[in-house]
Order: C-alpha cells, then structure tokens, then sequence
C-alpha cells in the first residue's frame, strides 16, 4: 500500500543513526551497492504476464458493491455475492474463458489472472464465480462438445443459469473414481436415469447447490448395457427456473454455515430416477448412441478418467495464485503496522521502539515475504503454463501432465503458507489484528478450505511424489541388474547419484572452513540449487530403494510398504515444490536490470534459499551435505539478511500495489503513527508547560 | 467422547488381521506386554486435581441454553452469553475464588478448572466469565482490601454489576507501564480525576465494554502532589445502571465484530475529568492519604507494579488449561472422524482404507495428541502451583516467581499448540471439518485471540528468558572471572558444562553405533531429560556468553546486542517450557499402576520427547549431541511409535471424556460409520441380485 504515514516511518527507520544495518550484516556484503528498490517496477513484476488484465480486476475490485461486508448474516451475504456475479457479467471479464463462437475471449491465462484478483474484493465472490465459470461453466466447456457449447454456455456466461459443479459425494471426496451416484442409459426413451443409491452418495460441499443453482454439471457412473463405463459428467436440471423449488426427483439440503465462505450456498443434492435426455451427456470423452452403444477416443477406462479430470486443473491453477494474493495482503497489513506500532523502549529513554526493528518481529514476517515473492513469481509461469496448455500452444499429453503436476506441486504450498501467513500476521497486529475491522481473521476464515478443496493438499503432494517415482523409475529403466545395484550400494555410502558438486562442496568445508568463506559458498545460487535439488532427488531415491521389491510382495504388503513411506514421500513433495519456486524466483530475478531493485531481490532470493535449507537442516546434516559449522552459517547469515532487509520490507510489500481500497484494514491506513504523533505533541507540551508530574523512580534516584 | 459406533470402527482396527502393528515396530518392543488402556483410569487421571469440580462444571456444560450457536448474529450473542452468566451465577460456582467473608469459597484452583471446562460450552462463555470475575473481580479481590471486598465483591458475585477491566489501552499492550491514563488526586475534594489524555490512551479491547458493563478496574498513572508513582488500580462506575447510559466524562465505542468470542461484548472507554472518591482506588500496594501522602508496602516503584501484575496470573493460567482442552476436543473429533472415514483402496480390492490407517494421517494426529497429553498434566501442576500460591499454603516472593516464570512459559506453548492442533484436526476431516456443525473452525477462531491476550506469547517468552538468564547468571555471580573465562572456553570447545553425561553419550555412539541400541538409549527416560535439559541451558548458556560485556555497552548498543539475541532467547524459552511439559508427563507417568495403561502412556511419553528432539535435531546434530546415525534413529523410532500408538489412539481421545454434548460435531456421533453401513449392504445386496454393472476395466481384463 502506498501511504504517506507509512512511508515516512520508514525513511525514519531507514535513516535513523542508531540503527547502523551495515554493520549489522558485517562484512560480507559492505561492497555492495547501496540498494534501493524501484517500486513501481517491481510492481509490474510481481503483476506477471497478465498484469493489465489484473490491474483492471483490482479496478473492478475497489467498487464497494463488490466487497465484502464483514459480519453480515448468512444469507444477506449469499444473495450479496451472487449480485456481484451479475456486476462481474455485466463487467464482461467473466466471458474472457469462453469460445469466440458463443462471444468469449478465448484467453484461458488471462482469465484465471483477472478472477485470481477478485479475492482482494471478497474470497466468497472469487469462489463463487470459480463455481459458475471455473467449474460449471468449464465442465460444459471441457467435457462437453460443440453442441452443448452452443445450447448451454450462453446461459451459464450470463448467469441465468447458476449452477452447481456435482462431483464430490458425501462419502467420496478425494477418491473421484469411486463415487456411487449412477446414470443408467434407458434405450427405450434415450435418456439416462440418474440415482443417488444410498445416503453417502449425496453430492456434497456443492457452491450454487444450497440456494441458486438451477442446473448443475453431474459426474457419475455411466452404466449402459450392463457395463459401468466410470465416471462421465451430464448436464442436470435440478430446480425450476420459475418457482426455485426443486424438480421432481431432486432433492437436497443446505450445508448452512461454514468456516468461511459464508457468501456461497453450498448445499447437497440427492436424486431419485432423474431422466435427462440422452444429449446431456457431456460427451467430449465417451459418448452412448442411441442404442446404448459406448463409445471413447480414449481406449484406457483409467486413462479417460485422468483425461476428464485434468481439464479441470484450472481450479488448482487459481488457488495458488489467489493464495499468494492473500498472503500478500496479510504482509502489507502486518508489516506497514509494524514500521508504526511502537512498544517499550529498548535502547532509548523516550522512544519506543517500532515492532519491525525488534529482532523476533523480524523474523516473523521478513522469511514469510521472501517464501511470498517466490511465490508469486512460481505462480506466474504456472499460470503460462496453463495458458499453453488450454489455448492449445503446448497442449501434448506430456504437457498436460507437467501442468498437472506443477499445480499439484505448488497449490499445496501456497494456500498452506497463506494461511500460515495470515495467521503470523494476524499475531503480529496484536489484539487489532483480532478485529474484524483489520481484515485478517476474515481473510483466513476464508482461505482456510483453499488446503483442503480442489484436492486436499496431502492427496495433491502424493501425486506428485508418484509422478518423481515414476520419473526417477525411468531414468533407471533401462539400466541392468547390476547398475541398479551398484547405485544402491552407492547410496547406502551416502554420497550424492547425480554428481560429484556436493561432495567436492563438503571438502572445502572441511579444507577451509571459515564461516565467511561458508557463507560466501552459500550465496551462490549454484550451491543453493544443488542443496535443494540434491534433497529432493535423494529423497526420492531412497524411498524407491525401500519400494523396489513391493512387485514381488502381495498386494497388500506392497501397500502397507508404500504406506511406510507416505510421509517421507510427501516431504519430498513438498521439497520439490520449494525448489520449484526457488527456481522461478531465481528466474525472475534474472530479468531485473535495475541494480537497486536487482540487489534486494538476490538478498530476498537469499534467504527464501537459504531458509529453506535452515528448515530443512537436520537432512543436510545427517546426508552429510552440509557440516555442522556451515549449517550455523546458514543461520547466521539469515539472521543478517533478514536485518538487511529490514529497512526495504515497507517497499516490498508496497510492491504488492494494493491500495487501500484493497486493503481495508483501519490499522494499515496511518492511524496508529498519527495516535503516536498526537500523544508526543501531548507529553511535548505537558513537559513545557512545566506541569509535568514527576516519575516517582526519578524522585527515588535523586534522593 | 464414549460412542458405540466409534468403538466398534476402533475394534475393527484393532483386530484387524490385516495389520500387524506388532510386526511394523519391529523386534524393540516385541517382549512388551499387550497393551490396553484403561480409559477411565486415564480419563480421571486427565482431570487431574480438581476432576470433581471439573467433572461438574462438564454437567453444566450439557445444559444447551450454555452452548453456543453457531452463526448467531452478534447481538444475539452477546445476549445470550450475558444471561449465561447469570445461570453460573445461580449454580453457585462463580462465589468458588471469592473471600469466605462475601460468602466465597476460597477454593483458588478449584475455580480455576472449573471455569476452564466451560470452553465446552463456549469460549465466549468462559472468558466473558473470566473478564467478570477473573479480572473485574480479581482485580478488586487482589488489589484491593476489605473495605472494596465489602462494598464490591457482593455486587460482582451476583452480576448485579458487570464489569470491564480497563487496563490495555490503544497505544500500550504488552508494556502496561506505559499506560497514560492518570488519576490525579484532588485534596480539595477528597477525589481522583480520571483523564485520558489523547486517542491512543483510550481504554481498548475491554469486554464488557460495549455493552454490558457499569463498572470498571481501570488502571491509570497514580499522580499525587506532582509525583506520578506509577500504575494503580481504582473502581470507576462507567454506566448509569438504570438507563444503561455512559455516566458523564464516560465516553467509548463498540469493538464490533471480532474473529471469534463474538459472545463478548469488546469495545474502547475514555474518560474526561472524571472524579471517583479516594476511597475507590484498590489500595492493597499503594495508597494516598486524605492529604495526598502516597505509601506503599513495598519501597521499589518497579517491584511494586511487578507485584501488582503479578495478581492476575490467573487468566494465563485458566488459557493454558483451556487451550489445552480446546486442543482435546480437535483431537477426539478428528480422531473419532479419521477411524470411521475410509477413503481410496490400497491393499485390498474391495475395502476402502480408515484415514487413520494412513501414516501421513497418524503422523498428523497422533503426535499432537501426545502434546496435548503432555499440556493436560504439566498444566494440572501449574494449578497446584496456582493453588499454593492464592490459597497461602505456599506464597513466598520465590513461589510468586516460580508461579509467574511457569504459566509464562507453559501459556504460549498450550495456545499455540491448540491453533495448531484445531487447524490440522479441522483439515484432516477435509471439507466436513470446515463446516460449522462439525464444531473446529468454530473454536479455532474463538482460541485465536488465547495467543495474544493475557500476553502476548512472544512477550511472555522473552519473560521466561530472562528469568532463565538471571538464574544462569546467579550460578556464575559467586564464581571470579578466570571460572567464568574457563567456562567460556570448554563452551567453545562445545562441551556441555553441566555434566559429562552427554559426552558419554556421544562417545557411545560412536563406539557401539547399532540403530537397535540407539533407540534402546532413547527410550530412555533419563537420555530424553539429558538432551532437552542440555539443549535449555546451552541455549541460555551461549546467549549469556553473547551477552557478557553489555554492561560496558551503551544504553543503546546494549539494546542491540540483546535484539539481536532475541529470537534465540525465545527459542530458548520454548525448550524451557516443552522441558516442563515432558517432566510433568514423566512424573504423571509414575503414578500409573495399570500396566497396560503404563504402557501406552510411556510410548505416548517416548513420542512426546522423541518429537521434541526430532524437532531440534538440527540443533542437537550441530552441538554434537546426537550423532547422524542416532539422529536417523530418532526419526525410525517415531515411526514405529506412531504406529504403535495408533491402535490406542480412539482408547486416549476417550479418555479425554466429552460427551456428544460437548463435542457437538455431526461427524463425531458415528454418522459416517453408519452411511459406510448403508453403502455396503446396498452393495452386497446388489452383488446378490445379479443386476450389478460389470465394470468396464474388468470387461477388458477379460478379452
């Protein structure tokens, strides 16, 4: 945020005498420049390849009409939200996603860019239209063809047709494959019958469902013929258009409140011998015929269902980046308060001291928006990623399965570190950051189901562990017996399979091993990407050592094997994830040409690296990556980065560009430094009146 | 929570053929005995102490006009928590903490559990019953003397007045010293005046403030003759009790809607040239004569105000059992939901997995409910402490210390704990645990505020260290410089200086290094005490020496010498506090006779403390502590801990002892289990039938 108050008080900081940062981070880096970001540069930086179609969403995102009003009653909100989806029709940007041929934009990066941002507005009203357009809409759009494009998008675009997105079952929520609601295909009148056949099978969490809904995009078993062909989609009716009461057959319930969110009805949905035409099958990958013949362009039942699914990957897509807004947003708050609250004094008889120049508070927030910017700069090529994918540039099926696996990879971490995020920042305004009024309770009341929906988090890491399995299975595919053996008896010796970078490393520790020559090495991007990338192999490696007998065990001991190392599997998802930002905000920082700007993002860089290697320190010291003394160098130079970057955090947030309108949190508007400014004139005056009562501590020292 | 369903799913598990949690620990724990808890032993021996009063306070907790309802709109909560004091006071237990004079008990640790288990009901109900008689109360208990408990204590007991306890204000949270409100004593007439003399003075986060209150403990400057001797506490009626109306000079507004405890009424006072009659300041430690003359018992301004602090212990006190409670039920919801819930199929082909049968699942869950364990008896000895303390059985100026040092340290700990745990319990059930029905988010947003309230757990963990390093510095005050050098010296050299223990150890390692007998050696109760004792004091120890030539410093650069240890220092005191907790469990331990009970308790200790080290491998790895072989080690055997534990995990949430009326979470009452029921037998029933589909996957197998 840009803001006068804010930005006086951290020139104060920046320029204060008493504060030497310098000298604080010593000697290493007291030949670089002296640095100092470009903020507005750095702005459209972070903004990323669709930054003017996100300025115009943070436009649209200052009308008060579409922002969230704290505290209102459920239903108040709901029916608030959904006219902020006919602002958003009217606005037009929701077309954006859609085929030319019905009036869209064809623009699938550009798309998730502008709704992306709507969360400044309010989390209810970007999920809400993730429901309508994302989910729905793109139902009909993926897994639909031409004839459903024309017959439904239209309606679906305008909002006259709200609907729900039916996937998820009461009993069924990360295993898609095994939900049980079924559409049997009736040759006799060309319709499928659609049953819910027990209480589990109830479509559940549905947005849309509760209230709005007056159609909704169905996955279920299609059975025709005797044979359940797995899971398709259908376009279902479930309440009149007139009357809002359900149609025959359909049934349901609301969920009613919820942890955040509340601007969305989500609800349930049950049916009971619901006919739909044989044309509603959405038949992109499995069509009946009218005799009730199936047919598929894909032959796999395995291969279709993972097909029909990964069209659906935008939902991920946007949640990473909709998450790292949020995480901003809570820093911006946080850390502006920060450079105002002032509380004891330390090192002065008078002035107290501001919360960001206290070491801890430091680092609280400081590592949070280094993690922040990797984010958002990971988020960008995600985003083009996608964008090359669903507009066809690079869509091979390798290509769709990099894409899967990056969003799987990253959507964990960032809504993860949102709400950890928020949480930090929450704690770091106090007992004003408890008021509704500041903002952050409600933003992470909201954000809170990001970790768990369009695949929970745990489940989405899995995934890309089997995926790094898989890879790593086939680099050694092809290798005999014996050169598999021989890497398993090298790793049992604990060196590194892919080279000899890290063990020449763990010499010169030994050889040389001063801390400033340690932390010289650590600086290097070429050894942080090693760390990290050596990590994530490693794991990965050990594990498929552990797993490499399972196809002789029976089936059961081969999943109780697999299951002895979920955990560790994870983690190593996790760290792919990591070096996967790491990697991206390396990138970025590359195309900086502005030295300032250049040389507080490489120490932001720095110590995004560098804390995770901390983090993850007790791996590098038992895998003998890093000796005990260059593991407390790693430490001790985060704790001189972080200082370093201490008088640039106000910049780096204001980066973000979110304007009070954003915002909206009282404490991050410059009242807390005008309070301050009038008590001061107050005990200013007070002394020169010589009125001033004197402190009994004094009386006692001058007796 | 005691339900059928559940244990029946937990039976299941148990005697599940399948999984042989016997064989996954390996051979360490083969020749102990089979294990079974004896819940209701365990569940008495939870309650600790006080487990009647406990025990009771739960019984009023069933009665539903005490529990809240989620979603109601502010007011209404606010309304219905008032008159939910009102009910306590008619059950009598509010007079429990209250002088045998007024008609009280004098039971002070009594009523502190009892008010704790009121978090059950709803967290807006306890602490609006602590903002009335923990604080408003109290303050007038312990900082004033039989005059006020006379003329207010009655009024107070039986709500006739409600009352805030004004001592934060805008501008001055943690440092209360700072506060700038004054109470000027006027001779002429006999009165304090009571100003705030800007904005950020304003009384601020006060529950009872907005609405409720007629009354106040406000805490102000004592300025006398034109001395200020410091912060004091005097009774200030704020309302008009007929129309409810600020008297005059009060001003103040709502706080309005907050991120939880929406049952209380918060809001901001200030007060212009308000006179209240000499009589009305609480003059147990300071008090002003007719003519102005101001005495006090105790000489020092600093020991004096520290003093004062020092009787109010008590809200920091009831968070950490509170918190601690909040943690439980997270735990006994998730636990209870994660043993019925089945999800994917891996080893076998027809039942779908128990999440809880998941490692990364009991990886989640079990070993939090090992911490909660942990927090449950070590906060049963700070209310023993608590008790000693208010009662006088034991209340010297040490054990007010002691008192203060330990809910310090074990506060911060317990309310973060139970952020954690509820977050992670919220999303182990996935979206159903996002719903308000099923209770977590809920109570999560309620217990946010815990962490920062009653002080701020990063400020109360710079308290515990600098106690921790005046202790230190007490042991080397006798010693002349050359022992301090030399001591200085062997820290160099990285031994530990408290005794040879450890390097025996790490000589072991090194000599019989075996993976089997290092986990022998961890499991030993005296190896864990040894590395978490170690890494306190070598902690404190190293920042001591960091730290040693600040008094040559100037005032300034002192200040920044201890900042930049800060972050250290708090880390420091969280090993303090996490060593308190294990001893607490350690010595909880000894006083179990059931051997199966003793048992499982002693794997959950083991995990406990073996998560402590796992946490701070880093630390132990680079101090040389531990060696990298039993670093591995450490992490092997939690492992096999965890699934170990995880048939006992339903028997030690039981324990915890909710009742459905407690709990209040659909997914907690066996709903699932019995959907997962119907769902089967419609199956089978279908198998029968011989109408099942064939699947499209087993048609291809075939051809």
């Amino acid at each position: 945020m840009v803001d006068t108050a804010a930005k006086s008080s951290t020139e104060n900081v920046t320029h204060a005498n008493r504060t030497d940062y310098v000298a604080q981070t010593g000697p290493i880096d007291v030949d670089a420049p002296p640095a100092h970001v470009d903020v507005a540069l750095l702005g459209r930086k972070l903004l990323g390849t669709w930054a003017d179609i996100r300025l115009a969403s943070r436009e649209l995102a200052k009308n008060p009409d579409m922002q969230r009003i704290e505290g209102l009653p459920l239903e108040e909100h709901r029916a608030r939200v959904f006219n902020q989806l006919k602002l958003l029709v009217e606005d037009g940007q929701v077309h954006r996603a859609f085929p030319r041929s019905v009036g869209g934009g064809e623009d699938a990066g550009g798309n998730i860019a502008g709704f992306e941002e709507l969360v400044t507005a309010d989390p209810s009203l970007q999920i809400k239209s993730g429901v309508q357009w994302g989910l729905f809409g793109a139902a009909v759009l993926h897994l639909g063809t031409e004839k459903h494009h024309t017959k439904f998008l239209p309606g679906i675009m305008s909002l006259e047709v709200p609907g729900a997105f039916a996937m998820t079952e009461i009993g069924h929520g990360s295993d898609v494959a095994s939900i049980a609601t079924t559409a049997t295909y009736d040759p006799e009148t060309q319709e499928f019958v659609i049953n819910t056949p027990f209480r589990g099978a109830w479509k559940e969490f549905l947005g849309n469902a509760a209230r709005d809904g007056i159609a909704c995009t169905l996955f279920a078993q299609l059975i025709t013929g005797g044979v359940n062909h797995g899971v398709h989609c259908f376009y279902v009716p479930i309440r009149d258009e007139a009357t809002g009461e359900f149609l025959p057959g359909v049934g349901g319930e609301d969920d009613g409140l919820k942890g955040g969110l509340n601007g969305i009805d989500n609800g349930r949905l049950h049916f009971t011998d619901v006919r739909i035409p044989r044309d509603n099958l959405l038949n992109r990958y499995g069509d009946v015929a009218e005799d009730g013949t199936y047919t598929s362009p894909i032959a796999s039942p395995g291969r279709r269902f993972f097909t029909m699914l990964g069209t659906l990957v935008q939902g991920r897509v946007s949640l990473d980046g909709a998450s790292t807004l949020g995480a901003a947003m809570g820093l911006t708050i946080a850390i502006t308060y920060g450079n105002q609250r002032r509380q004891f004094t330390a090192g002065s008889d008078t002035d107290e001291e501001v919360l960001l120049d206290y070491q801890r508070h430091q680092r609280r927030l400081i590592p949070r928006l280094a993690t922040t910017y990797a984010q958002a700069f990971a988020h960008d090529k995600l985003l083009v990623k996608f964008d090359e994918v669903f507009s066809g540039k690079g869509d091979t099926d390798e290509d769709r399965q990099d894409l899967e696996t990056l969003a799987a990879a990253l959507k964990p971490l960032s809504t993860w570190h949102a709400l950890d995020t928020l949480q930090e920042a929450r704690e770091a305004c106090g007992g004003a950051g408890f008021m509704a009024s500041n903002r952050i309770t409600g933003l992470r009341a909201d954000l809170d189901i990001y970790v768990t929906f369009e695949g929970d988090n745990n489940v989405l890491l899995q995934l890309v562990a089997k995926r790094l399995l898989t890879d790593y299975s086939k680099k050694f595919a092809k290798a005999d017996a014996g050169a598999l053996a021989r890497y398993v008896v090298s790793q049992a010796a604990d060196r590194a399979y892919h080279g000899s970078g890290l063990r020449r490393l763990a010499q010169t520790v030994a050889d040389f091993g001063s801390t400033a020559r340690s932390v010289g090495q650590l600086r290097d991007p070429e050894t942080q990407r090693e760390l990290l990338t050596d990590r994530v192999e490693t794991m990965i490696a050990e594990v498929a050592t552990r797993l490499r007998n399972a196809n002789k065990l029976s089936k059961q001991q081969a999943a109780d094997l697999f299951n002895s190392q979920q955990n560790e599997l994870i983690e190593a998802a996790r760290a792919h994830g990591e070096l996967l930002q790491w990697e991206a905000f390396t990138e970025a920082l590359a195309t900086v040409q502005d030295a300032g700007t250049k040389q507080v993002l490489t120490w932001l860089r720095d110590l995004f690296g560098l804390g995770l290697i901390e983090k993850h320190v007790a791996w590098h010291l038992i895998h003998g990556r890093l000796s005990q003394q260059r593991a407390q160098a790693v430490t001790a130079y985060i704790d001189r980065l972080v200082a370093r970057l201490r008088p640039q955090a106000q910049d780096l947030v204001d980066a973000f560009g979110f304007e009070p309108e954003h915002l909206r949190a009282t404490i991050a508007t410059g009242i807390e430094a005008e309070r301050q400014n009038e008590a001061r004139e107050y005990y200013r005056a007070l002394r020169a009146s010589g009125n001033a009562p004197v402190d009994e501590k004094t009386l006692n020292k001058k007796k």
